[in-house]
């Protein structure tokens, strides 16, 4: 091995999958690595919903990144804010005033919920993509109905147990099933004054079908498996205005006090760090070689960046695909140091799948269909087998059985922001 | 039966240890019971300094109260903030301008830590009491290895490594015992600048011993359980300043940015919604049948009153204490329904139980006394006997497993308040 000082030095930006998989991707290679996040944490997204609705507890989704490159002495984490990257100097610049050079860079920052415009809806209709997010919307959905429980007016207690969800992809309609069941299973004799079974859940969707990037078949079984359950779901219904308590949308006004945003995305700021080009939803379009344009030792990857697959079609905003762009980063480093060639990245689709409430799921692996039960049991197996940890696969497993047995949800906490919230 | 509307009205005020334990002993009885909680959750507090240090999730440790007494369709539920009594129309007085009449009252609304005339040493010496409370000690306590990591200067490092408890009562000291293995066996091998098992721990006691209030040779032997995990206990150094990362108390100063304060507890301001007499600690003088001077169908019980035990010490401000004064009130309402009388309270002191890191732990049930590895295996299974509910039990013996064989704790997570922390 060389001097550590004369190493290759790789810096991937966001340990979420993408950042995560080059890393992984990157054992044994004679490079030193620094992974740089602002959060502590590796976060398990597609489980993020179960969190904001009472199933799941941050930390059963979650992990310290220094805790899983623990055994990977040439790695160093650190917590930090990246504020620039001065491309000419090959440095990271952090909020604090640290530095952090690099030989090659790997950016995976992410996304965030978007508006469209309309960042002054946030306040009333907050979006999922932290832990933090997730337990102030599940502090949301509880207060609904303990406010609806001490509520003598009727107009007022209906529409504290209405709750509109504003966007039918995965988030919308997965967050659209686990609350009717909240409602209808786990809070069901808890209350004295309303029967919080009656609640109302409306998921509010612009296009024409819920699920819109599965096949029209399977969109189909997802919209009757929700009505099922009794969500009511409304279709070719763009919203044009939120308030506190209000939704509107084609001259129709649904009352409803607790309001969730689950309609678009925003790319990180990495383009603006970067000076590079970018759609309308923030993302770089970078090379086929997931290189930003006129840096080849920067690579962009996941949700931060539009690139297209050998359909023709964009690579989709899922955790997979960041994944395989992580690991392909990691390949063409690799193949650099030993001075040798790699072909363009080629992203494989291997399936589409969204869970909508405890027996029914849905599953497009392309060959292969899967829905209702068998559907739902290859989905949890799927989710309990890609969290890290075996602590973790236990805790999430016996979490689900005790929800699919008891219909007991286990985290039904109230919990505030620790400072200034005068609720301590 | 008879109709409700004339049934008698119990009001519980709090939903912790004292108040279930008087709405599990009402059970049968011809009442109608509402209990009143400004949060929605019971908390087991024993173990909170466990979420403190990241051993445990909140989600383990806390559950709904509706969800409790779910099957006891006489007991209502209601999320509220007491702001006072109307003693006279027997109305608890609620924050929003609500008002729940009662014929009998119980209030069981616990304690806070008192900083001792000091409150501006609250910010930068918080105290655990709360969910919240615990969430923000397990950020401290991580952010400082974080800042640790980067930072350059040794004087400042050593200080960000340095963490000082005050006060070594039961939560002080197993707060440092927790400290220092989080420190010295699940932090380890994750850091490429510190070492966090160079972290200092300090206890600070201002009287002579740790753990006074139980005998004699456990205090000596607690102690030397901490020295030998490496704790440094100072006693008789009543602390004379607190700044944001000093500690100052007898002439010494000790440089240390994470200040933990476990030394004093205030009672809840229930003395003053009643106008009755406290003493310094704020806690009501009741009669021996634990009612509110004066007012015969007020009881009042647990950490917010001070009453004597049959052996003229007072009672302790312990979770025991609170259960058996929680019962004592329910069998008062009982007797007097049937037309009988109850002589006063007698509490029995049951036993003294405390833990000191992950293999000792100190158990005095008066006739026999229990050290080390038995001493610890007991204490953690009576702490998984008295969870609640079989998923909570499961739960918890898997994280300690889990924490006893590998040492990874399984919450480690940097959380911020949801609003404002500009840190999503």
């Amino acid at each position: 091995m060389t001097n550590s000082a004369q190493r290759h030095r790789v810096v991937v930006i966001g340990g979420g999958f993408g950042g995560l998989a080059a890393i992984q991707k990157l054992k044994g290679a004679d490079v030193d690595i620094t992974v740089i996040d602002r959060r502590n944490h590796h976060l398990f997204q597609p489980l993020l919903y179960q969190v904001a609705t009472t199933a799941l507890s941050p930390s059963e989704i979650a992990w310290p990144i220094r805790m899983l490159v623990k055994h990977r002495p040439e790695v160093t984490t650190l917590l930090g804010n990246v504020t620039g990257i001065d491309k000419t100097a090959q440095l990271v610049e952090l909020e604090d005033g640290g530095r952090v050079p690099y030989d090659s860079l790997i950016i995976a920052t992410g996304a965030r919920h978007a508006y469209f415009g309309h960042d002054d809806w946030e306040p009333f209709a907050p979006g999922l993509k932290t832990l933090e997010d997730a337990t102030a919307m599940r502090r949301r959905l509880l207060l609904a109905f303990e406010a609806a429980e001490r509520e003598t007016d009727p107009d007022k207690r209906k529409a504290l147990l209405t709750f509109a969800i504003i966007g039918a992809g995965p988030t919308g309609v997965e967050l659209a099933g686990a609350v009717i069941e909240l409602a209808r299973t786990s809070l069901k004799h808890e209350f004295r004054s309303i029967k919080p079974e009656e609640a109302r859940v409306v998921l509010i969707e612009a296009g024409p079908r819920v699920l819109a990037n599965f096949r029209e078949n399977l969109s189909a079984y997802a919209k009757s498996a929700l009505e099922k359950l009794g969500v009511e779901v409304m279709l070719g219904q763009p919203v044009t205005e939120v308030t506190a308590d209000t939704v509107r949308f084609d001259g129709q006004e649904l009352r409803a006090n607790t309001i969730i945003w689950a309609a678009g995305v925003l790319a990180s700021p990495a383009a603006k760090w970067l000076g590079a080009e970018a759609d309308r939803a923030g993302r770089i379009k970078v090379e086929a070689d997931l290189t930003v344009p006129g840096s080849p030792n920067i690579f962009a990857i996941g949700d931060t960046v539009t690139v297209l697959a050998p359909n023709g079609k964009p690579v989709p905003g899922i955790g997979d695909a960041a994944k395989q762009g992580g690991k392909y980063a990691a390949s063409v480093i690799r193949a650099r140091l030993a001075g040798q060639a790699v072909g363009p990245f080629r992203y494989k689709h291997l399936g589409d799948i969204a869970t909508v409430g405890k027996s029914a799921a849905l599953i497009d692996f392309g060959w292969l269909q899967l829905t209702g039960w068998i559907g739902w049991w290859t989905w949890g197996l799927a989710h309990i087998y890609f969290l890290i940890g075996l602590k973790n696969r236990i805790s999430v497993a016996i979490s689900w059985l005790w929800i699919y047995l008891s219909g007991h949800r286990s985290a039904r906490l109230i919990t505030w922001g620790e400072a200034g919230s005068g609720k301590k």
